[in-house]
């Protein structure tokens, strides 16, 4: 298991750990938004993974989206489009964001990244959320 | 060959067409920018595209990584770090994009997606990147 950067443990909440990826639901209730981290700490660009763990990443990105939809469902507000982002200019250690979108969320139809300030869940729409991801990821 | 959003024609220039995708460079000077189209009209999401499709994207994104890396190479201005996104806000038809990005860009930290107002390239700088392009991705 190889150290998650600190940023990540700040700014979100632990799912558990799926075959390649340690999973995080960003703690921001703008949106429902999880994180994906490829256990593999040296790793900066896709092209760090061998073929087979980017096959693995893609097959948790997809599952990341059918759990960002659960989110969604349980917090009253599906999920319209899906958003999948490997930036890393801020925090460098590999990660995919999986974010849910709607038509009326704060920075539609921009990107999430970068934009105003998180908003915290109140406790129990973050127990709510936790609950369903973990769920649709089989956690 | 299915049909192109004119969104994209607007704002990009074809590169050629790779296994899946079309391949577009974006019309901004500012940043390297390749957009992937997967030619299946109706897809919206990755979870539309199948299994083989999808592996095939994941392989295309990877070489316009390489593609965007030679543009900025041939540009004089190196890229640092990649950024691959798949939104759809603005545009549903299905598409990738892979960015190079470095610390003295215009949008750096923060994304390119609805960032400030495209910069046309000048016409050699964009016969230089689109041939840098085109040799990387064997187009």
């Amino acid at each position: 298991m190889s150290p998650i950067d600190p940023a990540f443990i700040a700014t979100s909440e632990a799912l558990g750990d799926l075959a390649l990826c340690h999973a995080r639901l960003q703690a921001d209730a703008r949106f429902p938004w999880i994180v994906l981290i490829p256990r593999r700490e040296a790793a900066r660009e896709l092209e760090d993974l061998a073929p087979g763990q980017r096959a693995a990443l893609l097959d948790e990105v997809l599952a990341a989206g059918r759990a960002v939809r659960a989110v969604g469902e349980a917090l009253g507000r599906p999920v319209g489009k899906l958003n999948v982002g490997q930036l890393g200019n801020v925090t460098p250690q590999l990660h995919v964001h999986v974010v849910g979108r709607r038509p009326d969320d704060a920075a539609w139809p921009g990107p999430v990244w970068g934009f105003g300030a998180a908003v915290a869940y109140p406790p129990e729409a973050l127990a709510r959320a936790t609950a369903a991801a973990r769920t649709a990821l089989g956690l």
